[in-house]
């Protein structure tokens, strides 16, 4: 842990218990300094934290005070999952779907939706980019960018993967349609239909229907709301099912939120190149943290080609445009191929549009913007939560991304609630989505992706309404 | 069989039986049309067809005259296929792959290729049209136009459809990554591992990659040259294959250039209806005609919704942009949720800016001019191969499209010549990439989609010395 990370978790723990009160100031930053021997910029660090979690809050030329919300706030989910260690057939499809569909409409409360506002993104800036590419396309580069797909691009994620000092090259990476066709090519270049596949639990619902639909076997692994999947029962699970793949979102979990910290994420790579699984990596949240640092992916660690990380820039750019990315390491042209074979290609003016973007610089601007929105968006969203939600309930505080977990009071039915709540308007994802055994059956996933506005909150206290009242 | 090609057919056999001598000049219209007692619109268009089929040429003010190759070229194919008729586990992309491989940069002379010169599209009007789609970008639209795709899209194609007079409503239309995608997601949909699947024999190398990619076996289908799949052998693959699904380009079939003429398409659609076997339609070359009129699909046909009619802009409009469609009847939403599971969706600002063309109107001004150009390409393609080529090669006259199919004299290893070919800078098709059975060892697919250049007409003339020579 980050000595900012473990000031901010110390201040957090004396907001929680009362030692700090709704509305009492911080120290200074000079005297913090002083006091704990940490330089300015860590202290700030840490208040930087503790605002994003909505437990405190700055005031213009007066310093950092604790919020009203701050002492409110529900605790955290604490339990890890427990899933019952069987492999098991997916059929969850079907209930995905119900529920998706009844939120495909700009007149639902998004609370359910995988997508964060399209507002946020600098749709404008990327417009112009892609009028430029269109414009000006070199005839033949319909051919030329042919996956693995565009040279310029492929070189620009390179170089991001190099900021991050990470060692991949630009002859790995496969441009795909989203990073969801890249998780797609990935699982099915290493399994068969029948293999086991290790998943985390809750699971993100799209990786489930993945399985179902490639006939595979899922294999729900207990995962921490805030550290993410057990690795000593990931051991296990491997020992018990000879798993042929594993897939994970180690960095801000959906729906958790979760992120394992790094000498996990190492020990994670470790164990799996010792059992010889491959790992499928989905980080597709990794950009918008609101720590300042970008969590390093499992692919950091991996040094003899087990992992294929998958991303893309829907979540952090440019939602619509479909332009995903695997590094695929040595499996990259077979991946290049299964993709020659089922989708061809990737939208070549887009792929040259992002290019360009990347080039000219503003893509940190911008996601320096974003991470600060989603960061206050997060803390608004927990203080309606706090008070809107029945006593009991627990809810996740992920320092990146944009949902929120809540475990709902003993005996809740968060499918029921999804009923009631749909049938007013509202959309929610409900636990069992994520679930190959249907478990969280009093959970659901909120999306802090969305400004709060008078709609979204009236909605909020109505869904906290809903959920304090029995289940008929 | 039209008035138009009836009069054309009469009188190409005239100049093939050398009745009409190269340099001599056709009836004038007025003559013809008294003569003959048909319409001045239908001597037009008989004529415009034997131009097209590089069997005459007009002079300015002069008429219509017998060109010098005509007499000369090579006699077509007349055989149909004769695969043996067993079903098969596909073994075919490896082969494939190293051959696409070694054509895939402009240095090579793209006689091989799959993709017609991307110079011959309107990419300026289309790339306007992205600019101002990517500009004028609503936000929402992001989240609007998932899967099943944009409205406005599906409906000008729909409208499309009504054109030809067929019935096609727009809910029945999911737009994807261009049309493999579509096909990809059809035979998906329907069939399982193991399950035995009618592909023409030869047949779309994707089709067998895909095939093989889904642990599909093939069913080889005789096929003849002209006129598609025999339907007498289809029927007796039914009887004795029990297959699960029918896969076929029923016009401009590629590689052979066949097209089933309609009363046909019409006794296939009702044979697989009877036997309730789904048809994945490939029909991606339909809008590439020669004749002034666009083939009815087998689509047309279907009363009962067994065919999945795919196609795509790719090959008309606007390559690159990997904007594909199908119209799945029933299967429509089935096939949305595998999109959205596997690709989730496709390149908005696209889907967006190739309504926003087709309502403008200009589709058909382009196509009137694209086939013209295509089919002047295929007729000097004729000319020169006509010359250069072995004794006893046969070529196809395809009605549309931008391929090719020869069959050289017996012994000949096309296999063989790829690879010397590809040593010189040329790249062909070569028969056995499109067999599961590795038939067509003396059979090629050249592309005519690129105008003739020097460097093209050069490398015809190195190709066909290269196959007058024994192997070795």
């Amino acid at each position: 842990m980050k000595r900012y990370e473990a000031l901010a978790d110390d201040i957090a723990r004396s907001i929680r218990n009362g030692l700090l009160k709704p509305g009492e100031r911080l120290p200074s930053v000079r005297q913090s300094s002083a006091s704990r021997k940490l330089s300015p910029a860590t202290i700030f660090q840490a208040y930087y934290r503790l605002e994003a979690q909505g437990l405190v809050e700055s005031r213009a030329r007066s310093g950092y005070y604790v919020t009203r919300a701050a002492a409110a706030l529900p605790p955290e989910p604490e339990t890890p999952s427990r899933p019952d260690g069987e492999s098991r057939e997916v059929d969850v499809s079907e209930l995905v779907f119900e529920i998706l569909q009844s939120a495909m409409t700009r007149d639902v409360v998004p609370l359910g939706s995988a997508f964060m506002s399209p507002t946020l993104f600098p749709l404008d800036r990327i417009g112009r980019a892609m009028a430029t590419a269109a414009q000006h396309l070199d005839p033949w580069s319909t051919v030329d960018d042919l996956t693995p797909g565009n040279a310029a691009l492929r070189r620009q994620i390179a170089l991001r993967y190099l900021i991050d000092g990470m060692d991949v090259g630009a002859d790995e990476i496969v441009i795909t349609n989203g990073a969801l066709e890249a998780l797609n090519l990935c699982i099915t270049a290493v399994t068969q239909p029948g293999d086991a596949v290790l998943v985390e639990s809750p699971c993100f619902y799209a990786t489930l229907q993945s399985l179902e639909r490639n006939g595979l076997r899922a294999i729900e692994v207990p995962t921490h709301p805030r550290d993410g999947i057990d690795l000593d029962a990931l051991e296990a699970a491997i020992a018990r099912h000879a798993p042929r793949a594993c897939w994970l979102m180690p960095t801000f979990q959906n729906p958790l939120g979760s992120t394992m910290p790094e000498e996990r994420k190492r020990a994670l790579v470790d164990l799996l190149a010792r059992h010889r699984i491959p790992l499928v990596e989905d980080d597709v949240y990794a950009e918008l943290h609101f720590a300042g640092k970008r969590a390093l992916p499992a692919k950091a660690f991996d040094r003899e080609g087990w992992v294929m990380h998958c991303s893309s820039f829907s979540k952090s750019l440019a939602p619509g445009y479909r332009i995903g990315w695997v590094a695929a390491g040595p499996r990259a042209q077979e991946i290049a191929r299964r993709k020659l074979t089922t989708t061809l290609n990737t939208n070549v003016p887009a792929q040259i549009a992002i290019a360009r973007y990347l080039e000219r610089g503003g893509f940190d601007r911008h996601l320096r913007r974003l991470r600060t929105t989603l960061a206050g968006q997060q803390a608004r969203y927990l203080e309606v939560i706090a008070q809107a939600f029945p006593q009991g309930t627990r809810v996740t505080r992920p320092a990146g991304g944009y949902f929120l977990w809540l475990e709902l009071p003993e005996g809740a039915d968060a499918l029921h609630l999804q009923q009631r709540a749909s049938r007013m308007g509202i959309s929610i994802a409900p636990g069992p989505m994520f679930s190959a055994s249907r478990g969280f059956g009093s959970c659901l996933r909120l999306n802090c992706g969305h400004p709060l506005d008078a709609r979204i909150g009236t909605a909020l206290q109505e869904l906290g309404k809903l959920a304090g009242t029995s289940p008929l």
